[in-house]
C-alpha cells in the first residue's frame, strides 16, 4: 500500500517478479502464528491459475511449483515473514524480440517506458498477468486462515462477450473450463472464446465474487471501507476496468424504496448492498462483480508506432489466453481473501476486548434463512 | 491509507468530525512549499459541495465557511501540514432521537453498531456524508497545484434513474442544479428528482469524471495501479457502489480489436482504455463513471428493527437530497484530484532527474487531435 | 511515520500547527472505541508542559486550553478520528521580527530554508517546541487507556550540566521545578539552571523514562522493534540527541558475563536489557534515557549569517527555558505512552485469540521481587 | 515501517529469512529507474559483512552469495522491485537441540515466546544476527546510487570494552581485523576481544558512522526528523544500546553558548549537532555512533531457565563473535544508507520543480575548510 508493490495494512504482501525473469515471489508480513500452512492447498491454488490447462488457455507450460524461503517453525507460521517463489521455467523471450522497440495496443508498453525510461520488452515483464501468481500464492496462505474463522470464498466467470450466466451452482464452477458456475450458460460461454480465437481476436467478461461467513463490522471509515478495499485491490488485477459492489451499476436505475434493504426479526431481507453498508461490512455475504476487458494482444493485425513514432503493423504471436475471465478467477479470490483478512485482523486490534459490545441482533442475509 | 481517516502515500489527507459534532477537518501533510493557495477558490468548491443549493437538494443550511488552522506563511504552502476547519452550525440532532436506537435500512447504523459497540445515532456521525467537506477542501487545494502543473478535472452527471445524458456540454454543467452535461436531458433528470422527492422516495445516477493535461507515467505498479488508487478513492464515497475506468462495463461484450486502442505517429487513435494502461497513465485524458446508489434516508415507511431485534417501521425526516449525484460531483473531483497529485509526488520521487529519458513518441489522446 | 507529521502505525497521530499560528492540534485514529476519556486529565498532561511554570522555565503565557473537535459519543471514544484543538494565544511575533533574515545558530532556520525554500520565522514556525503540545495531548489520551491495562510511565530529569541524580523517589517528581527524581540533587539541578541563565546562558541534561505493567511481546520484528519505536519516538522530540536503553552507553564497557540478565524461577535477576530483548519486551519495566541538548536560544551574542551570508552578531531574546529537560518529561512520557499503545495493538492484530499460548514461565523483573 | 520486516518510506525495503532456514532476502521497492547496479559491489558489502573473516569472528562459514530474483533489465534497475536473495549454506542446527527448551539469557528466546506463541529455537531464527545479511544486500544498492549523487558513507569501530580510540584514518580501517580507525588503539582492541574470548567470554563497544556530501534539507518534520529515522534504522540492528547525534550524550554536560555551532561566510564553524539541526540535515557531515552490547551468547556458564520455569545452567556452545561491533560496522553503514536515500527520495518529491529557491548562503562544515 505504501509502495506499488505491496498490499495490505496490517497483514502486508510484498510481491516481485517478472515474467521472463528468474521468477515471482511474495513476502507476507503480519500472518498470525500457528498457522499450519497447507502447502499442498497453496499448489493447488497455483494450479488453478497456471496456464496450459485447456483449450480456453494460453499454450505456456509451467509448472508453478512452489517453494517456501522462510517463515515456517515445523510447518507453522511463526508471525515473522513469509517467503515463497515459484519460479519462471518455460519463459520464451525469443517471441517478444520483434517487439522490442514497438508498443503493442492495449499493452503497458507505452506507459511504463513514459514512467521508467526504460522497459523489459520480454512479456511485459512487470506489467504481465503473470505477477498474479504472486497475489495466488499469498491468497492461498490467506484463505487458510480465513477458512479456520469460517470464511469461504468463491468466484465464477458470469459473462463472457455477450453470453450471460444467470444460475450459480456452486459445484459446477471448477467442472467447466469457462469456470462458469451456470451449467446452462457454460457451453456458450467457451463457443464464444474458441470463436474469438479462431478469428485471431480476443473476447471480454465478467467475473463474481462471494465471500459467506464474514462478520459484521470490518472496514474502515472513512478511505479504508471495506468496499474501497476491494475496489482498489480488484481494479488492480490487470485486464480489470470496472468494479461493482452488490448490485452496482443497476442501483443508478433503481429508487430508495427498491434498494434500501429492510430489516426484520430475522435479519436483512435482501442484499442489495452486497454485504456492505457506510463501507463495513453487515454480517451479509459479500457480493462483487469485475468486469475484464478483451484479451489485449491479438493475432489480428493492428496499428501501431515503435518507439520512435514510425508507424507499424503488428500482429502479436506469443501464447495468450483469448479470455482473461477463467484465469482471473482464482487471482479475484486471492484478492478478496487479502483484502478481507487484512480488515479483520485490523478490527482485531482496535477491539482488543470486544468491548463495548455489539448489539443484540444480529443481521444475516437473506441466503441463511 | 494506513489508517481509515487518512489517504494518500506521499500527499497525505487526515480528516475527522461528525456530521452533528463541533465541525469538520483536515490535515494535509506532503503539500509542496511555495503555493500561493486561494482560500477563496476553496471556499468557491466547499460552496458547491453546500447543502441547500437548490430544489433538488436537502434543506439544510451550512455556511461552510472555511478557516485555516496552520501550515501558511504569508499566504503560501510552507511544505508543513495545512490544517482546514469547518464548524458544524446548522446540526439539528433532534431529528434523530426517534432513530437512536433503530438501524435505518441503508445506513451504516447496523455495521458501525456491530464494528465499534457504538455509535453516533446523531446524523449517522462521522458516516454521514457531511464528512465529505473535508474531502472538498483538500482537494481544492490540490487541484490549485494541479492547475498550475496543466491538469484541469471535471465532474457531471450523466445518469439519473432511467434518464440518461449523451452530450457533455462542459459550459452547461454549473448551469443547471442536477450538474448534467447534456443540455438535452437535463430537464428530464431534474424532472426524475423532483418526482422521487414528491413520491417520498430517492434515486440513483451515475456521475462521469474526466481529466485532462495528465502526463503519461503516473500510477505505480502492482498494487498502486493509477485506476486502482482511483477505484478506492471513489469507491471510498458514501453511496458509490461502481467505479468503471474508461469504457468500463462496456468492455465485457467486446472484442480485442474492438476494445484496444490503436497508435500512430499523431497519437492514440481511441480512448477505450479511458487513458489508462497496466494501471499507468497514458497521457490521454482520464475518463471515469462511478454509480451512485439512490440516497438510503426516505420518507416512505420502511420495515426495520431496533437494537434489540425488535420490529419498527420508520420513515426518516430529516433533510436529505433526494438523489445525491449533483451534490457528489465537485467530491468525485477533489477524490480525482487528491489520487492525481499524490501518484504525480510519487512518481516525481522515483525519477529526480528525469533520466532516463522517455522515449521520443508521446502518446495524445484523440481529443487533442 | 508515512509523512513526518504522522507517528504511529496502528494508533496513528496526525499534528498540525506553529509555534505563533493559530493554535496546535492533533488527530488521533485507531483509538479502540468505548474509553471514556478524562478531559480534565488531558489539560492536567498539558498544564505540566505549560510555560511559564516557575523560574526555571520561560516567560510565555499560554493557557493551551484543549479543545475537543471530533472523535467522542457521550464522552467515549467512538473508534472514529479524536481530533484535539489548542488555540495560540501568547504568541508574541515581534521579537522575531529581528530574526527573520537571519540564521539562529543551533536552530533549524538554515536547514528549513533549505529544504522548503521558505520559512516561517515567528518563533520557528513548526520547528518550535511549542508543536509538543499536541503530542502531550496525545499522549495523555494514550496513557488513560495504557493505564486501564495497568501500565504508568513516569519520566524525571536525572542530569543537568554537571550535576547527577542517583536516587528515584517518583513522589517528589512534581514537587520541584526541575521534576528531579532525586531529592538530594534537585537543588543543585536548579542551581546550575538559574546560573546558566543568569549568565545569558542554557544547559543541557539527561531525562530518564520507566514504564511499568508492559505485558511481553511487543514489538516487531525486525524494524519495528521496540526500541527502534522508541528510539524514533524520542529521538523526533527538538533537542534530544542521544537514547539510551537500559544501561545504554555504559554497556559498552561491560562483558557479556556481566550484561546479560540472568533467568531464574521467580524472574530475571537483574535489567541491564531495560526491559527489550532482541526488540521485544521482556515483560520487565523499560528503562529509556535521552539527552537533551542545552537550549539554543541564549541571550550572549552569538556569531551567525543572514540569507545573504553576511556576519551578523545576534543575541536571542525572546522568551526561553533556560534547560529544556523539566518541560520535555511530560513530553518524553506522551511519546512512550503512544509507542506502547501502538506496539500493543499491533501485537492484538496478530495474536487475535492468543493463540498459540505463550510459554508457562513469566519473566518479571527484580522490582517486582 | 508499516510491518516489522519493512523500513522505509518511498524506497521501502521488506526483508525476509532466518539464521537456519533456506535464506535470507530482500525486496526494495521504489529505486529510481536506470541504475546500473554493481552486483560485485553489492558481494563485496556482504563479504566484508561475512562470517569467518578472521580469528575475531564467528568461525561459521557462509559463502554469502547474492542472486537476483527481479528488478533488473539488462543489469540496470527497471524501477520495479528488486529482489535479491541469499541462501544459507553453513546452517548446523544440531548444536541448538540442547537449547529448544532454554530461554538463554540476552537472547530474544523468551520473548520471542511470549509473542508468539512458538518460535524457532534454531540459530534464534528471525532474532538471529544472520538476518542483517538482507540489509547489507539492500544497502549496498543504496549507496551506490548516494555514490553517484555524491555522498559516500564510512563506520569504524570506536571503542572496545575499555579501549577507545580518538583519531580517524579512514585507509586504515579495512586493513585491521577490529576495523579501528585508530592505529595507535587497534592492537589493544583486537587484544581485548581476544583476551574475552579466551575467558569464555565477550566484549561490548562502540561504532562510529560518518555520511560526507548530504545535501541540506533531508529529514521531515516533526516525526520523521533524520534523526529519528536513523536513531530507529541503528536501534533496530541487534544488540544496539544507544544511538547518538554528534556529540550526543556528551552535550548534557554543556552550554548552549558551548554546543551551539555558530555560522559566518565560509559555513558552520563547528559541528556539534553532527549535521543535523530541527532534525534536518545541515550540509554538514552526519556524525552518529553506536552502542553495541557485549554478544549474548559466551561460554561460560549462566543461570537460566526452560520453558516450564525450571532451573537450568547452560553454556552457549555454537559460533559466535566475541565482540559484534567489527561485522556491525558494514551493517550500520547499509542502514545510515537506506535512511538517507529514502529521506532524499521525499525531498525530491516535495520539491519537485526546486522551487521556491533556497536561500544563496550554504553552510558547509569545517571538514571541508
Amino acid at each position: 500500500m505504501l509502495n506499488g508493490s505491496s498490499f495490505g495494512r496490517r497483514l502486508v504482501i510484498t510481491t516481485f517478479g517478472e515474467s521472463h525473469g528468474p521468477g515471482l515471489g511474495v513476502v507476507l508480513d503480519g500472518l498470525p502464528p500457528g498457522l499450519a500452512v497447507d502447502l499442498g492447498a497453496v499448489q493447488a491454488e497455483l494450479d488453478r491459475r497456471r496456464p496450459g490447462q485447456s483449450a480456453v488457455t494460453t499454450a505456456r507450460r509451467e509448472p508453478d511449483r512452489v517453494e517456501v524461503l522462510s517463515g515456517l517453525v515445523d510447518g507453522r507460521t511463526g508471525g515473522t515473514p513469509l517467503a515463497l517463489l515459484v519460479r519462471n521455467q518455460d519463459a520464451d523471450g525469443a517471441a517478444y524480440q520483434d517487439l522490442a522497440d514497438v508498443f503493442r495496443p492495449g499493452h503497458a508498453d507505452y506507459p511504463y517506458a513514459a514512467k521508467y525510461g526504460l522497459r523489459e520488452a520480454r512479456g511485459g515483464g512487470r506489467s504481465s498477468g503473470r505477477e498474479t501468481v504472486a497475489r495466488v500464492a499469498a491468497g492461498a496462505v490467506a484463505r487458510q486462515l480465513l477458512a479456520a474463522w469460517g470464511v469461504t470464498i468463491r468466484a465464477w466467470v458470469s459473462r463472457v462477450g455477450a453470453v450471460a450466466g444467470t444460475r450459480v451452482d456452486p459445484a459446477f464452477i471448477e467442472q467447466n473450463p469457462v469456470r462458469a458456475a451456470d451449467p446452462g450458460a457454460a457451453a456458450a460461454m467457451e463457443a464464444a472464446i474458441l470463436e474469438a480465437r479462431a478469428a485471431g481476436d480476443s473476447v471480454g467478461g465478467q467475473v463474481e465474487i462471494a465471500a459467506e461467513g464474514v462478520p459484521a463490522g470490518l472496514g474502515e471509515p472513512v478511505f479504508g471501507k471495506l468496499d474501497a478495499a476491494l475496489a482498489g485491490a480488484l481494479m488492480s488485477i490487470g485486464g480489470v476496468k470496472a468494479v461493482e459492489i452488490g448490485d452496482g451499476c443497476a442501483l443508478a436505475g433503481l429508487r430508495g424504496s427498491e434498494a434500501n434493504d429492510a430489516l426484520d426479526e430475522g435479519g436483512f431481507r435482501s442484499n442489495h448492498a452486497g454485504g456492505i453498508l457506510g463501507g463495513i461490512s453487515t454480517g451479509q455475504p459479500l457480493r462483487v462483480r469485475i468486469t475484464v476487458k478483451p484479451t489485449a494482444s491479438i493475432a489480428l493485425p493492428q496499428a501501431t508506432v515503435d518507439v520512435e513514432g514510425r508507424p507499424r503493423t503488428i500482429a502479436v504471436a506469443g501464447r495468450h489466453d483469448p479470455c482473461l475471465c477463467p484465469r482471473i478467477v482464482p487471482v479475484a479470490e486471492a484478492m478478496v481473501a487479502l483484502a478481507l483478512l487484512d480488515a479483520w485482523l485490523l478490527q482485531r486490534s482496535q477491539r482488543p476486548e470486544g468491548w463495548p459490545a455489539p448489539p443484540p441482533w444480529t443481521g444475516r442475509g437473506p441466503e441463511e434463512r
